[in-house]
């Protein structure tokens, strides 16, 4: 720790095999990634960051697919490879296309781009898009 | 410069005006937010900038609500206030509901919360995930 | 270079031997990592480095197992694998448990999350907490 | 929206008013941060976020001010002055001396900088450090 | 994909072919590196990215080597591998010496530290400096 | 504290007073910045800090204005407002033209974009630019 060592199923304990068991059945799948068995070292954690994501990534307003591009984006802004590929693969499960993919990826280097442009420039907002960004 | 300082419309070099005009046009509107008057001041940074974004941004395999908000999310992450709400802003013209927004705010937080813990941690990629994100 | 080409000891030159005795005197270890033998491939950069790191980590107001606490912290958000390792191991070093480490990392997660929450939201500082800020 | 708009106590639904009640009875005080009534605009992400935090800081094997400094040190890392301020007026509460705010700002400065060293040096991990790191 | 699969030249379309001849006619080398090959899975990506790192990377007021020391900082800074190492390459290319690289790690480590710290103490802009970056 | 509360030259012990003086005589002032005057609650940090930034700044293989833009480049990469306007006015000071400084924030601009792309298609090092990065 924290270098990532595994709690793999035959040796955890109770509350962590509920939390893999869970995993699965939401998921339809029979096996757990390993960033569950790396933060299951601590069971709290592991019980808490998988019932906020599953909370989070639940169908609502905007549907799972778009959830998953949203964490790519974030993902490769950050520069975190684990959560670039196993977001991009729950994404393709969800119906993303290659051609949606490199959009995304394109809009995603675009606005780091622009973002650091308007820090650079430390551009003032325009009271018109303040009230815009405000108003449903 | 470079705190920003803007070029307008009436004092601006033709090269400018065309794109300031290509700016309106292709929004339907009579305004040019400060962004492309900040970056004004450098002519090819403009052009090369907005006909990026131009393209970039099209409708395409994705639609541009889901274009504008995974330039939210990017925005968000690297904490500019310009861009969250410029492109908040353009997401609500294409249609984002408030319900849409805070859903897409929700997945951001975790997504920095997960990408920070998978840094610490470590974690190891599955070799299934990597296959999975390769394949369409 | 950059690539790390390391500077050992037998070819070093004497300022940079003389900066590799205080390290390992300082740390009652017989041997130098890594990080410190590819810096000195720029000697004063391996001198001012070192004298800093040593300076600022020194006990004083904080003990030293929590100064590498910290250090970890940082590491982790800035997703640095190399300073994990490294500050998690002097850590532990200085008495951090394994349950100590379960919970700064958590902590990190959890920051990094509400950090991408209020940059989002762009929350205002309550005026009651800026003078709490500053009060000691 | 995103842009801080409040959801006061009078106005707030009754599961907004729970969790306020909680974050007054947990902190012992009788008003609620900025933080907290923006993020209500969504009161499943209120809940959620304050449900985590408060498991997350709660005393455990680090105490509380520990805690507070870590969250001090990823806010100021992350460049969101509004978390530097809540938590380091959260910190004081529990103990901090300016000195120690002092050597905490010190470490996060420092820390940023050897990561950049060895991001751009790409330092190689010392078999030894990874060892160290994993062991307790 | 996003995993790095090629586009080797031999399989490549005719406007993906077009990039990579100018690519190499433009450095005068006879093979094209993994980035362009990578980002050649969309092919609008390519054209796009190639011609304003073009625009932007020729001689102009600042000569190409200080260019491409700034595309290195930017890297380290993002700990970007792949663009540290392409960037230092093409620096070295350009005229580069071991100390000139030396002490522009040196700077951005430095600009790393004083930056987390103004992030820290929150420090107000004084107006004199505000003046002073503003006019030429 | 950490907002930034200024020690201010008459009310500065002398060792505060000591570096102050260095600072206004290097730089042939008669004032000094906010950011001294901020870090000067901590004396071993203003010792310390400003030791370590007159030596990397001094004039070497880089001359100080690249050094200066350098300092803008991987501060605009972090958005540190302060940082972008205290070094563009060094900068400016030390010869860079408003030509120069466009050109500068563009490179900063593509780098940001080029890394976030890099990342994303997480692209593996080619063997030959390893070699060239390396090699002087």
């Amino acid at each position: 720790m924290p270098i990532s060592r595994f709690v793999e199923y035959e040796e955890a304990p109770p509350e962590v095999r509920a939390v893999y068991d869970d995993i699965m059945a939401t998921r339809g799948i029979d096996w757990v990634n390993n960033f569950w068995k790396a933060i299951a070292q601590h069971p709290p954690t592991l019980k808490r960051t998988w019932e906020s994501l599953k909370e989070v990534m639940a169908d609502g307003a905007l549907d799972p697919m778009v959830k998953e591009m949203i964490f790519v984006a974030v993902s490769a802004t950050n520069g975190c490879d684990y959560c670039i590929n196993s977001h991009t693969a729950a994404a393709r499960k969800a119906g993303m296309t290659d051609a949606m993919l490199q959009e995304l990826l394109a809009v995603v280097a675009m606005a780091n781009e622009t973002n650091a442009m308007a820090a650079a420039y430390q551009v003032e907002l325009d009271e018109r898009l303040r009230e815009a960004a405000r108003r449903a």
